[in-house]
């Protein structure tokens, strides 16, 4: 490769990391979807992943889009919503192409509230669903039942709303401070998100205190049920961050990495909207809840490996040592792992930073070229479906090469 | 020293250490010291550290108690309460021998609140005050002027009592939890309590609900100014689970550490309310705000190590790696200082535990007999007054050898 070559590809490298670095992601809103989404439709239903045919979409994935399509009223069994899906007859879609990014099956159906993140600096916006709350019934998780329709009636009538109105009242809240103090509290803001949703609520309190009674209730056990509400406004930060990197002439860095049932894949900057595609990644440590084996799992797809694309996640694994009860492994292997990620940096983030790492940013900008010269994939950790539906354990994904190789190829590289 | 009696050392640390495992510290109530402090009249004023003789408190401690006679109302200015204190017509009483910890200078005068917390399995009850919020004029620290008389009032007459209504409210707040959770968000419960502080504002959250609108706000903005509210409610639990280990006949222990302006000094628990004295400690790392050294540096007391008598704080290092930036230091540091302290320890926390030391429990139980035969003495994260009042950094600490030395004397050892 001739050196004026890389020297134009590190110059792209730089304007591409350097947008991300300067995205201000707030959270300003949550609406329902086909108010917000640019070019979604009271028909559409996204869902995780470069889009395949609709005989494609299998297991957990293939029944959450079937559960949408009844949840929406389409059909009214699943029965009749396979049938429909059989004969192009629900318009299913990826939901990167919408801004949008999804947790596991990423199941985003237009009733659906959704989180509204936008870029302070350039408006640029992004989305996501609600977190489903401590219920174990998730859409996402490949389950459709009465709980499910229950449990999505109650985000959308009485959670956002709420979240809704006490966002507004606090004028919309900047999401990339949390981000920032959060890897200082043992977050990773992936598999992690313990602290931010702590820090979230302080953010929110007087907007929460603004609330009638009711909803100021209603918010309340939402929010301080459980430690993961933030994924969600980190995974629609992390988008917009990412998307704020895209279409920049040559240059080599991710801009997306998404799973379906079937495919990994990745965009990158100097490609735009191409996908390239590749096997599933491999499962490395795990953790499985009690009374389930690997022979459980089930890939249902999953785009919250967006922040792994924001240098966050699998690639700040040492800012997040609690992860070893979570997801396995120990103390020293998330460093080394952590470590390990710097090889396929474009540079390190100067605001996302690691304590243990004495305070070195992020591994920022996942550089195809670095990917394939030092044969090292991205990390990424995830939480691990079940067959049947549910999640049955975490762990830490290996990206498969051959996106990264066929890109590299395609920039002539 | 033969075997025998090593064993039944042994068997008193274990029963001395089992008692503070098995303590139950709740925050349930804040009031005013002079009506639940065992012992305290209107006219007490409690100070850090072994008590000294009147003349010998000098210095910001001389004028922290100086200050509390003139806002107690028994002197109209400093003057007159500094003839007060040299004719002995003040009572000066240390806080330990009444159940409360001390911050810094520890100055606990009758009207001001303290938290009250107690252990639900003993009932046995510890108390301190309450954090000065965000002004830097603060009593402990060894200023007084109208500044620090207005924030005292706001304490009392404001925050106080919508801290007691809304703890009430909640049935009272288990501490225990909150530090074992912290512990995992990157506090060690001394110098660093960021997350604890907001697991404690989830906690409060209904109670603070249940308030009117003007103590809602009130409540909210203490609780939600800084990241140091929980320093105090973590003393107080301290000093109740320290004090669960006293009076065990032929323990070892260290069931108290505390500093006045001019001694470092250690109570063990077989020899009950006895100080051992020392020289001050010596400063290891320390981080000095923008213009000031070393020379700035002056010791007013200070009791907060109560933390690092139950395993915290400087015995707890490695799960704050943020305090680089607060007191010196590098992460490494930061390991191989807390590995160091298990030499001195009785042996590990059961339920405190560090992540990056792959889930090991906390150094528990100071063991006088460990620290002389190791040649260790603990460390003790510190935050730095300085002369002419207020505080000018943070840093670490090493406690002196001879109080150690002098209770192994005083137990035959």
């Amino acid at each position: 490769m001739p050196t004026p070559v890389t020297t134009n590809v590190d110059a792209a490298n730089d304007e591409s990391i350097s947008r991300l670095f300067n995205s201000q992601p707030v959270l300003i809103d949550v609406a329902p979807a086909h108010e917000v989404v640019p070019g979604m439709t009271t028909r559409t239903i996204l869902t995780s992943g470069a889009p395949l045919a609709a005989d494609a979409y299998t297991g957990g994935q293939r029944l959450g889009l079937l559960g949408a399509a009844v949840y929406e009223g389409f059909a009214s069994t699943i029965d009749e919503a396979e049938t429909l899906l059989r004969e192009g007859a629900l318009t299913i879609d990826g939901c990167h192409d919408h801004g949008v990014v999804g947790s596991v099956a990423g199941i985003t159906s237009a009733s659906m509230p959704v989180l509204v993140v936008e870029d302070a600096s350039t408006g640029r916006r992004g989305f996501c669903t609600l977190f489903e709350g401590a219920s174990p019934a998730r859409l996402n998780y490949g389950v459709w039942n009465d709980d499910v329709r229950v449990n999505l009636d109650q985000l959308k009538n009485e959670v956002a709303p709420a979240l809704r109105t006490a966002i507004q009242a606090v004028g919309g809240v900047p999401l990339k401070p949390i981000i920032e103090r959060a890897l200082r509290q043992g977050d990773e803001l992936h598999s992690r998100n313990s602290a931010a949703s702590l820090l979230f609520l302080r953010e929110i309190l007087p907007g929460l205190l603004s609330l009638n009674e009711r909803d100021q209730k209603v918010l309340t056990d939402y929010l301080a049920a459980g430690d993961y509400f933030f994924l969600r406004p980190s995974m629609a930060a992390c988008k917009v961050m990412a998307d704020s990197m895209r279409d920049v002439e040559g240059s080599t860095l991710v801009t997306a990495m998404a799973m379906s049932c079937s495919e990994f894949s990745i965009r990158v900057s100097g490609t735009g909207d191409r996908w390239f595609r590749g096997p599933l990644p491999t499962l490395q440590d795990c953790h499985l809840f009690p009374g389930h084996t690997r022979d459980d799992l089930e890939v249902m797809g999953g785009e919250s490996i967006i922040t792994e694309v924001c240098g966050l996640g699998g690639l700040a694994q040492a800012a997040a040592f609690p992860l070893q009860s979570y997801q396995g492994g120990s103390a020293q292997a998330l460093i080394e792992r952590n470590l390990e990620m710097y090889a396929v940096a474009h540079t390190e983030h100067p605001t996302f930073k690691i304590p243990a790492l004495d305070y070195r940013g992020c591994p920022a900008g996942i550089d195809i070229r670095r990917v394939v010269q030092s044969g090292t994939t991205p990390l990424m950790d995830v939480g691990l479906p079940g067959k049947g539906g549910g999640q049955v354990g975490a762990g830490a994904y290996r990206a498969p090469m051959s996106p990264f190789q066929e890109a590299c190829e395609a920039l002539g590289l």
